[in-house]
């Protein structure tokens, strides 16, 4: 058989402020077309599907439109599990019903050992789960760490595996060596709350959840998915995307995602980045992280860029910024409104705009008034 | 055919700050019993499953497993619509699957013009819905009331009837010429936003949700089933139950729900409530009302009566109160405890008890140490 294996949704997520609805719909229908395009005969969901665990009545709508259009519409079969950003108790509900229409959302670690067969296939629903579920589940109170967890999680799927039958788990955890990437700084992925490959080895097929990057683990059968969407500055050189596996020769395949708007990491000067010649060649709509070179005091600043690139999402200084008169220093006999607008400058790394410097004397005007 | 009327399920209500989980879970039971030994061919819950739009996640559990255990376990079809306490857009996940083993789950006015069709009734599911939803489904900007939508969604609705068939209006609004009851004051339903009789004529019956007094309402045939519970003491005096309809005679039977724990309204002197001649003879276990008519100073009143009744709700004086001495007038050269004293009793009609006396003297001399 062939699936469709992604993971990390997160519906509702915001991307420093800015809703990132339409780029999540926009992946869900890239998602859709793939699956169709490759003639899969399921999709995987390896958890997260929402960003939080009390999500809005919007991204509520919003996940549910999506798995009515490929469950319901387009026949899809799913097999989902709830992620550590899920609300098991809420996500779970409903799911009696679904399985009728082939639609496998486990959202508890109880259920994790009775497979779901498809085609070849059992595929085992493993959602994200802490070491004091474990402990219920398995009457063990000396279950500690996820480690000890999955080899007893392992252990009781495997009673459950036909020989003549292909076994897949779906799962949402960290596993051993992956890499985590924050910025610049990557993290190798280890201790106790990760889950060692060896223990994943009676597998043919290990799709996950968790980690946002697709390369974040290099291994031939256990993967990441990685999410459809940036979902932050530190993703912006991600490639994402979605895998299809192929059960029988066990091979898998990347198929890419194209964003609707980039996320771009951008360091330059002022003057380059507002220099039609550089910004006519680059993407305006997307995101940006802006990092700037300059040291020196630019007026207004966040305002002019974003004339450029209207969806700028952080302002950084790549060598730091002059320094304004600090106001200690500052005569405290000047004026109230210059005392002010030095203040303000000193804040915002920017001068007043004409409005503001009129609201400003407006409102000290009114606080003299008031005396 | 024959059908159970119930609605007001709130779930996760509380009584002044007593949790119902065990009385909601065996009204429940109850109504399953009654649903069982009157053979019903369906339960038709007229709105406000939750008590809140965001339920916790406790009570999503609790109506989650009601509703498995109805639909899926004892195979009993549902009909039922959102009332005002509910987030329709939160209540309405799963619904395209719940239909598959005729759970009608309807949430949306748009969808209440296409009739669920059972034995030889069509039923119509109009949920909740305010005048602005009505404006968007008809295209009217003159709607203004729920009078005039209810015009348009009878007429509509009409269009739909099968002259052979038997029809049903699920429904949650006020019925004019109601009557609620806020305590002792009872107030005759009316207004624009009330729903006239005569505009329900059409259907053969009318189940209600929104008032919880199943008396509410005197019509043969238009009639509200009141919730399963006693939410208020202004239920007190309330039986509840449920309807029980056969369609074919349009004859309905009450059939009462026994509360698991009563809400009972007393007034009496403290002596008597405390006499055990007088609390042998009443169900202690009950959610109390009290009201003293006493008019003199009875210190730690409230603990007091807990020993006796454990589940006091409310505690008032029906002829008010001796006065104590105003902090007012209060000689300020008192020592700190005494002056604490005087105001502990003034705010709590109460005196401090032993543990409370020694807890203030610590907190004084830690004040004063800190001084």
């Amino acid at each position: 058989m062939k699936f469709l294996h992604t993971a990390d949704w997160h519906i509702g997520k915001k991307l420093h402020g800015f809703d990132l609805h339409d780029e999540q719909d926009d992946a869900y229908r890239q998602i859709l077309d793939i699956a169709l395009a490759n003639k899969v005969d399921a999709v995987v969901i390896a958890g997260d599907l929402y960003d939080r665990s009390l999500p809005s009545e919007d991204s509520v709508k919003q996940l549910n439109h999506m798995l009515i259009d490929m469950n319901l519409t387009h026949h899809l079969p799913l097999l989902a599990i709830s992620g550590n950003h899920d609300s098991a108790t809420r996500l779970h509900v409903g799911s009696e019903w679904y399985a009728q229409t082939n639609y496998y959302l486990n959202t508890e670690l109880a259920n994790a050992f009775d497979p779901v067969e498809m085609g070849d296939t059992q595929f085992f629903l493993l959602p994200y789960f802490e070491p004091w579920q474990a402990r219920n589940v398995f009457d063990d109170q000396t279950i500690k760490t996820v480690e000890q967890a999955m080899t007893l999680v392992v252990n009781r799927q495997q009673k459950a595996f036909k020989p003549s039958m292909k076994h897949v788990l779906v799962a949402h955890f960290f596993a051993a060596g992956s890499s985590q990437t924050d910025s610049e700084t990557k993290v190798v992925v280890g201790g106790l709350n990760a889950v060692p490959l060896d223990l994943l080895a009676p597998f043919d097929y290990v799709a996950l959840g968790h980690l946002h990057n697709h390369r974040a683990l290099t291994d031939d059968k256990i993967k990441y998915s990685g999410s459809p969407v940036k979902f932050s500055l530190s993703e912006a050189e991600e490639q994402k995307g979605v895998w299809i596996v192929d059960t029988e020769t066990v091979s898998t395949t990347y198929v890419p995602i194209k964003p609707l708007r980039d996320v771009i990491n951008v360091t330059a000067t002022f003057d380059e980045l507002t220099d039609p010649a550089f910004y006519k060649k680059m993407d305006r709509d997307a995101y940006y992280g802006v990092t700037l070179t300059d040291k020196a005091i630019i007026p207004d600043v966040m305002n002019r860029l974003r004339q450029v690139y209207p969806h700028i999402v952080s302002l950084d200084r790549q060598n730091g910024r002059d320094e304004l008169p600090t106001v200690q220093t500052v005569d405290p006999t000047l004026a109230p409104m210059t005392l002010f607008g030095r203040f303000f400058e000193h804040v915002n790394d920017d001068q007043m705009s004409e409005q503001q410097q009129k609201w400003a004397e407006q409102g000290l005007q009114k606080a003299e008034r008031e005396d």
